[in-house]
Formats: structure tokens, sequence, C-alpha cells
């Protein structure tokens, strides 16, 4: 058994969940086999515990590296931090030059802007200052922000409220019963179930992504925008995950439609912890009227790598290549479903595109891509989280190893083969499970 | 004006509140003139943006940094997670190193780890996995334990529920109100206070710092740990403040009685951000019945340094030191106290060490010490938090400097000298208050 794989098995002894993310759990991957740790990260390459060298072709850090890992300029930017200390009695003045940034040139919409560490927390404080300025609890949600009891609490009484927001079948153990219905999902892109839902309940506020699987339809944004405004919500467009990743700044650019808080993450300092949340002084200002403090958001490391991650960002522009890069790899895999008469299913933004196999056996192909791949060098599975530090040609090369595999994965789908005999260890996980 | 008051008033329009911190305002400490900003930090001192040189003889970075800012060793770790990647789709080892470490050395009655990044975060996950464990809803808590709604709910319907906690007249504004009645203030040392609390009220959890102003009296912590026993409720002792304080690791260990978690923050990591949430695998299992996950929690700064610092600490066994220099610091405070015919009140952990006027001046009189000492190089105030950069030698330069600081107070006391005309700006704050 590799090095990783050993000290997992030690970990899953020591760390309930074995991991700090559901999404980088070994089982999400390869059960058994997984590298799990990393030793060394760079451009698009990591190397695992026993010096074998890899290259990322699936989630790049869960999306968090779109410069690739190990950006020069960034990561001298933090290291003079280092030198110069990361912390003191006094702030930072970094945290006022992003503040001034993000409100100037990234939302000009928008005021005011307080910062955290972690998207979950920053999603947390968005909802603590938006029903604050709202003075209402009551919360329509769509789309994922995290694991704070705000949002789980949509799970009470009821399992699968989040199940069409990336959670289903969740328990949501230790989160007050009380809170049940003080938030309410609501289906992507259904006109109607938002509209009902404000003018049945006493929403304070509105929060959803406004592009994951797919983008909105056209007028939807707009139509949200309006509820809104006629029942006075706070409207929160949470872009942990979109956020930079199709222009310097929120996607929702793309479609015209602005809200009174936006929170980033994830993007925003290529895989150095800063989070923030944006707003018009009107609902930010609440935030004066209720305690939101933490030590650690006074460190500098965050604020100075987000300065630096826009400025080179700035420079470089990624999104026309990370977009080219991830539409590239979503054809390759089309083209190869349709050579070997497979069924497939596309989504995601271009950048972080994905895809997922139509057959009971999903999760056995899924598994069976990794397994094969990694043999290969490459951590793959059925996403692709493109960063600047690939291109086409590692895509065409990555995608012409696939075909042998899409070819057997074929012969398994009509009962030539069978895909279970041919795991070398334990199928994948599909989403939230137990550990044993 | 000078360069950090010019960027703190730019700050105020930015940030709600201008700080990430509370304990970081500059009116904290003194209105319009204090530095505000760093440019560096090393060893006890500290570097404005003009320049100018200060020793740090108040909070260094609230407690964070016990063995000083820029511990050598801790930060050429830190370059080289810098070096080698800071993300990747990998976990990082450390993480799982750290784990081990804190389970078999520093709490050895405790299994499992979960780690955050700041510390209202771990506190919320703490409360999270214990309400899961026992499942019952309801906090009982004592001392300060971050921002989360899960604490703020305790001044639900009442604003000095936390009065005693260190968040006198805190209105919970966007505190969800279903959650009223979820969290149960009692009063450190009053056994009969958290007995009556826990015979009346279905309680599932017991938070509490075991130390902060004063330490428990003889048979308090046994008596809260038998309630707990009895009543199947999951113990918690906070150690985010005085955590690695006092001995290599919780300062519960000086009192023979164990909690089912603890929380790590502050200390851990010598100023990076790390928080840790530490138990018994019987409570800390529970954590795999919800959803805890958090993308910035992979990275891999924060285990590193705090796997160094811990090391370090193990090397240099701060706390004999930082005591000392505390105690002696605050006998000082007393003599000029009792010098000049002053009333103070002595408190805190030794190596967090403050006292209090006894005065209806009181906070003119803090104000004025740190305006005094400020104009002569110090960060100075009435708290002084102690690090391995401080000895007996800064400690008598910057009482001597106090004395006729002291005298001064002393005449206005008696009526000889007006404070108020010897204050070249406002007052400083005593607490929470909105900013204008």
């Amino acid at each position: 058994m590799k090095t990783g794989q050993e000290l997992y098995k030690k970990a899953k002894k020591l760390i309930p969940g074995g991991t700090m993310l559901l999404s980088k759990r070994p089982e999400m991957f390869l059960p058994e086999h997984w590298p799990a740790y990393y030793s060394k990260a760079k451009g698009c390459h990591v190397w695992d515990l026993d010096g074998n060298k890899y290259t990322d072709m699936c989630i790049m850090g869960i999306g968090t590296n779109i410069l690739g890992y190990g950006n020069e300029e960034i990561d001298s930017a933090v290291k003079r931090v280092v030198d110069n200390g990361n912390m003191s009695t006094l702030n930072c003045p970094e945290e006022v030059y992003l503040a001034e940034k993000l409100v100037t040139e990234i939302c000009p919409w928008a005021d005011m802007v307080r910062f955290a560490r972690s998207g979950g927390e920053a999603n947390a404080m968005a909802i603590r200052i938006a029903r604050a300025a709202s003075g209402k609890d009551k919360v329509a949600v769509c789309g994922y922000h995290g694991w704070h009891d705000w949002y789980l609490a949509t799970n009470l009484g009821n399992d699968d409220g989040l199940k069409e927001h990336l959670l289903p079948g969740l328990d949501p153990l230790g989160v007050p019963k009380n809170l049940k219905g003080a938030t309410v999902p609501f289906m992507f892109n259904d006109f109607d179930e938002i509209t009902n839902i404000v003018e049945n309940h006493d929403i304070g506020v509105i929060k959803m992504e406004v592009q994951r699987n797919m983008p909105p339809k056209e007028g939807y944004l707009e139509h949200v925008r309006a509820l809104a405004n006629k029942h006075n919500i706070v409207l929160i467009f949470d872009e942990c995950t979109s956020g930079f990743r199709d222009n310097l700044g929120p996607i929702f650019n793309n479609y015209g439609v602005i809200p009174d808080m936006t929170v980033f993450g994830k993007t925003i300092a290529n895989g150095y912890a800063l989070t923030a949340v944006v707003g018009t002084q009107a609902v930010m200002e609440a935030a004066q009227n209720t305690f939101i403090s933490s030590t650690f958001w006074t460190e500098r490391i965050g604020p100075t790598a987000a300065l630096k991650t826009i400025e080179v960002m700035e420079k470089l522009a990624p999104w026309e290549q990370i977009t080219d890069n991830g539409n590239y790899m979503s054809s390759k895999w089309q083209d190869l479903a349709d050579a070997f008469d497979l069924e497939i299913n596309r989504f995601g933004i271009p950048s972080l595109s994905g895809f997922s196999f139509i057959s009971n056996s999903a999760l056995e192909y899924k598994t069976f891509i990794t397994q094969e791949t990694l043999k290969q060098g490459y951590l793959g599975s059925t996403l692709f989280y493109s960063s600047l530090a690939h291109d086409k040609n590692m895509i065409d090369e990555y995608a012409n190893m696939l075909e042998p595999i899409f070819e057997t994965i074929s012969a398994c789908e009509v009962g030539k083969k069978d895909i279970t005999k041919l795991l070398d260890g334990p199928v994948c996980h599909g989403g939230f499970k137990r550990l044993n």
C-alpha cells in the first residue's frame, strides 16, 4: 500500500470524516488507491508522498487555483508577508487596499466589504448581515452555501430539502430544531416557485448561486431581483464557486442583474485562504448593529494573496483560456461518448466542466476512469477544473488516453464485459456518506 | 495626521466596523491617534506605516504570538509550504500529523480532531458536533465563544445575557429569533446556577472557559463535570484564549478535570490561522452524522505552522517566562497604584494580565496611558499579553515610564488636574460600540 493510503487509514481514526473537505475524500475518487496526500504541487502537477508525479486533470484544489499551483508572483508576496509579520496588535493595511479594489473596480455597485477565511463562515456572515438589514429571519435558498446551521436548517424535517443543491439525503444532526422553516429551498430557473415562496412566507433574504450546472434562463435573474425589490428582500448572489472564473469578478456580470450582496471565495487568492462579503452600504452597515469579529480574520497572508491574485489576473486575463480549455475537454468527452455509444450528461460553468454517465453503473464507470488514468500518471475523474497551467495539447493527450477507457466502458454497458471485475477496489462514493 | 489614521478613516467607509476584530479597533486604544496599521512586526516590536517603531506592551496580536512575532523556525516552515504548494487536489499530510500530536501528546484523553481556521467557526463546529452527539439542542454557556448565532442567541430577548461574558448590551441583530432560549448563560464559579439550569432545562451541551479573569473555585469544575455526567451532557472547555499559555496544552490540565471536547485557537500556530476541535471518539464521531466541510480548511500553512509552533514550544517551554513576565508586570501596576493612592482591579491569566482603574474616569485614564506611552514608542494600554520576546528589563523600563503617568492620573483623581484637558483626542471605547 502506498504511503498516502497508509496515512489516510490513520487519518480516518483521528479525524471524523477523514478530511476537512468532503470533495477531497479519497473515497470520492478511488477508495483504497487514491494517493490521498501531496508533498508538492506546482503548475498543474501534484506529487504524492512517495514522490510520484501526477498531472491534475480533475479538481485543481477544488477550483481554487485558476493561475495554477504555486504562482511565483503571489507566492513571493506571501513570503514577504511571512518575513514582515503575519500578525500584530495593529491591523494589516492590505485588508483596506483589497476592500477598496473590490468596491471600486470589481464590484462598482458595492460600497463595503468584510473578510473571512473560509466560504462557510463568509456565507454565515452574509446571512447575519442580511437578516439584520431586512429585520426578517426567513431565507429562501438555492444552490450550495456551506455547512452552517442557517443553510442545513433547510433539511430539518425533510432530508431531501437540499437534494437538488448538492446534499441529497443529508440528515442535519446538531442543527437546532427550532430553525425548522427558517430556510426554504427553491429550484433554479423555476419562475413560479420563488414567486410562491416570497408571496407565502415572510422572506427577508434570498440567497442563490446564479450559475452552477446551467446558466439562468432569460429573465430569471431579473424576475428574482424584481421580487426582492417588491418584497423588501435582501438579495445575495453567492460567487464562492463562480467568481473570477469567467471575468474579473462575479459571473453575474454576464447577466446585468445586480444583487445587494455577493460572496467571493475559492478563486480570489489562488489557493490561499481568503473570503469576502461585498455589498451596498444600505445593507452592509447592518453589520455594525450586530457582532461579527474573529482573531484570524486579521492575519495578513489572505488579503495580500488576494490583492496579488487580482493583479495577476488583470494582467493575464485567464478567463478566455480556462473557458476554452473547459469547453474543449467537454467536447472531447462528448466525442468519446458518441464514438462508443455512451450516453452522458455534461454540466457546469465551462472552466468547471463535468459529466456523468447515464447508466446504472455510472459510479462504477467513474471509478474505472480514475483507476485507469491514475495508472498513467493523472489525477482524473469526470470533472475538469481548468487552470492557466493546462493547455489543449494536454487535453488532447488526456483524451487520447481516455479512448480505450471509454471503449471498455462501452463494452461493459452492452454486457460484453463486467465493470465490477475490472475494478481493483471499491466503487467511489457519489456524495455525502458516513465512513466506516 | 499619520498615514495609519488616514487609512483608517478610509477603512471605516469601506469596512463596516472598520476592522475584522473588535479588539483591534483603533478606538479601543486611542481614537484618532492610534497607528492602526503595521508594515512590519518582529519579536515584540511593531512598525507603523510611517516607519515608526513601537514596543508592543499590550495585546501582542491579541495574544496570538507567545513566541514573539516572526519566529524564524515557524516562518521557515511556512515558506517551505509556500514553495511546495499551499493547496492541491490531494490533502496535506500535516493535518494528520497535527491531529496525531494533539491526541497522543497534548490531549491524551482525546481521540479525534477537526480543524478550522478561525475561533468562531471552530466553536460553531464544536457546538454542532456536541448537539449531534447529545441529541439535544440547548446549550448552557459561560465565557466568550465568538460571533456565531448559537452564542449570540443568549442575548435574544435579553441584551444583557452576555453582560458578564465580554459583550454587555449587545443587541443580537440578525440572529434568528427562533433561537431564543436555545442558549442559557451561567455565571462562572456559581455552583447553584449551573445546577439549577441543568435541572430545569433540557441541556445537551455545557460550554465554558475554565479560566479567564480568575481561576475556578476549588471543586467547581468537578461539580460541572459531575452534572454533565449525571444529565448526559457533552462538556466543552473552550481553550481558544487559555490554551498553550500555561503549559503545553489546555489550562484545564491544572485542575485535573477533563471535558469531552476542547477547542484551541489563537496561540496554537503563533500568529498563523489554525483552530482545532479535539474530543473523545464517542462525541467526535457524531461529526460523521452531519455535514461539516470547507475548502480553505484544506490549506497547508495552518497545520504546518501549528506543528512547528508546538515543536518550538516543547523546546523552549515559554510558559514559565511569560507567566513570570505577566505576574511581574501586574505587580508593577499594583506598586504604582499603591504608590499614588489609586485603586485598581487586576485580572487575567498571568500571561494575559490586565487591570482597570476603580474610578468614574477609568476609561479616560486608560486612554491617557495609551496616549502617553505611544509618545514614548510603546503600544501600551491596561493589558499586557506577554511573549518570549519580553523580559523583565523591558517591564522595568516600561514601569518606570508609567510612574509619572500614574502620578498625573492620581492628581486627576483627587481633583488637582483635569484628565479631560490632558487628552489629545476622544476617550477610548470600553467595548462594542457602533462607529460613526
